[in-house]
């Protein structure tokens, strides 16, 4: 077990672990009201498309138990942001149970987490053998335990690599401009001491020509119906590279990420946020007063870029789209 | 002329504009010694290629005013930076002149920076007929006034096709670790009047996907017989996603940055920084303590990936081994 975790419910609250203040802080935070939930997702407070999702679905439970009407939070929870399909899917689950009550929305949201942290788990297992024995892989972002109920996504198959013997090396790039990459990866990673660098995000054409990185994991935060996959800024130039010098890149997600609706990743919406993020850095002002700047949070990587993605109900192949199909039918 | 200026002269002392101190603060620090200049150059209060090159010539003209030995100053001025050639070009077209005394050393020295700025205009006024009238340009580090004597190679080939009308607008990468993208290409363009973005490293992929972007120019530390090219760390990746969403990428640089002795990129040092300058930001630390990092300052970009190099002599044109051999024999 972890010596953290990354988001709990009890009845009518929400219990955090504030990630803005990683790695300098570990604090918690005991969130009662719907509002507060909703904002604790805008401003990162819990970031990572399955936590989102998790947490989302606890807000529901804490509205049942404060007596929020539960439209009123739903609608709330679901402006908070539009990329990971995850929010509304866990959101669309929780809607289902509305009639049954508050034991039941509890029930139906700490299933939820459950199932979550059970999909993780086995996405570990199932993508470890992808990574060969001493390999140095690099991640992006942070998709890991932090970034859902338990284990992580591309984390866990990198833990479950380490669990099963495997000599391997992590390189994380840091990630801007909320640096997860740094900030959190790093932490989680030297917790497990498992062996961790990070690199600025520049630097990754140059460790692959070099030959240093193998492979590379990465989460998603939205897959569409032909395997082509929104995630972490940064990640579609990561996939573009990694071809390019011949080197795998995976996608680990659960399947609740898989959103069948979307035919293309064309369709997938992309939040913009603040330009502060990217005109400061830690607090500090990087940038000239009156700068312009660009933020989008997401970016889509075409399917035919990658080795695949691997979820919980198995692992599709280089033909995405066809392996998606496949797993469709899994239940 | 700017409002500003990155290095300059007057008997037996060199002034700097302090760059590690923009965009906040516009400071000057004037040098007396050797090894404040040596220091200026390894600590990045001056930086970029064909800038460190007249910084090093003027602190051997300062070495020769106030009688310090001339082969101890060229000894300690040469183990500032490894990777850009132009400082070992000038402090060498400096010793050709030892023996002549000081006037002569000053004379020299000033000779390398005018020579330099009219390398800069030339590059522009060669250059700008690269740049297609409305288009989005991206532009990686600060290949500008700051990283040259005057005009900048990269942003002056925009500014030249600025000034000749052309509605273009730049987006500049941040450029991390150091972010002279956001920190000096953001300042310097913005004196200027262009229109400049500032958007994080891996949001470059993006916005190629977007058709954003329609060509980039980046400067050069160092150039391989066969058009191979040493720059700022993240122009490989910039270069590699260029090629790979079918649009041009040029390098502007001066034939100070030429070096005809190495037959490929593969033969260029490169520089790594402390992994301080990674882990932390203005005293801000935004790594979990003990982390590690790797903070390689440049990479190589294969000739065989970009649309050209355009120099003082002229444009290489793609086949850039041919082009410069052939401006090779141009004087």
């Amino acid at each position: 077990m972890s010596s953290f975790f990354t988001v709990r419910y009890s009845s009518g609250k929400v219990t955090l672990l504030d990630q803005t203040r990683l790695p300098g802080e570990e604090v918690y935070v005991e969130l009662g009201t719907v509002e507060d939930v909703a904002r604790a997702i805008e401003t990162l407070v819990v970031r990572g498309a399955p936590a989102i999702g998790v947490t989302a679905a606890f807000g529901m439970a804490l509205a049942a138990r404060t007596g929020h009407p539960l439209n009123e939070a739903h609608e709330r929870l679901a402006r908070t942001r539009p990329t990971a399909v995850n929010l509304f899917w866990a959101l669309s689950r929780m809607k289902s149970k509305w009639s049954l009550g508050v034991e039941a929305l509890e029930r139906e949201a700490q299933l939820i987490y459950d199932e979550d942290a059970e999909a993780c788990r086995k996405i570990g297992e199932l993508g470890q053998g992808l990574i060969p024995d001493g390999a140095t892989v690099l991640t992006h972002c942070n998709a890991g335990a932090l970034a859902t109920s338990e284990h992580g996504t591309a984390l866990s198959v990198i833990r479950a690599a380490h669990r099963a013997g495997k000599k391997i090396r992590v390189f994380a790039d840091e990630t801007r401009p909320v640096l997860q990459g740094a900030r959190l990866t790093a932490w989680e990673l030297m917790k497990d001491g498992i062996d961790v660098t990070i690199i600025p995000d520049g630097a990754v054409a140059h460790f692959l020509g070099r030959g240093v990185l193998d492979c590379a994991v990465v989460g998603a935060d939205r897959i569409a119906r032909n395997g082509d996959f929104a995630n972490k800024i940064g990640t579609r130039g990561v996939a573009c590279l990694f071809r390019a010098h011949d080197r795998m890149l995976y996608c680990a997600a659960p399947w609740s990420t898989v959103d069948l609706a979307l035919a293309s990743g064309d369709e997938i919406p992309i939040e913009e946020r603040s330009p502060d993020e990217v005109t400061t850095l830690a607090g500090v002002r990087v940038a000239p007063v009156g700068a312009k700047a660009r933020n989008p949070a997401f970016d889509v990587t075409p399917a035919g870029w990658i080795g695949g993605i691997v979820t919980e109900r198995g692992f599709t192949g280089k033909d995405v789209a066809a392996g998606l199909a496949r797993l469709a039918e899994v239940e």
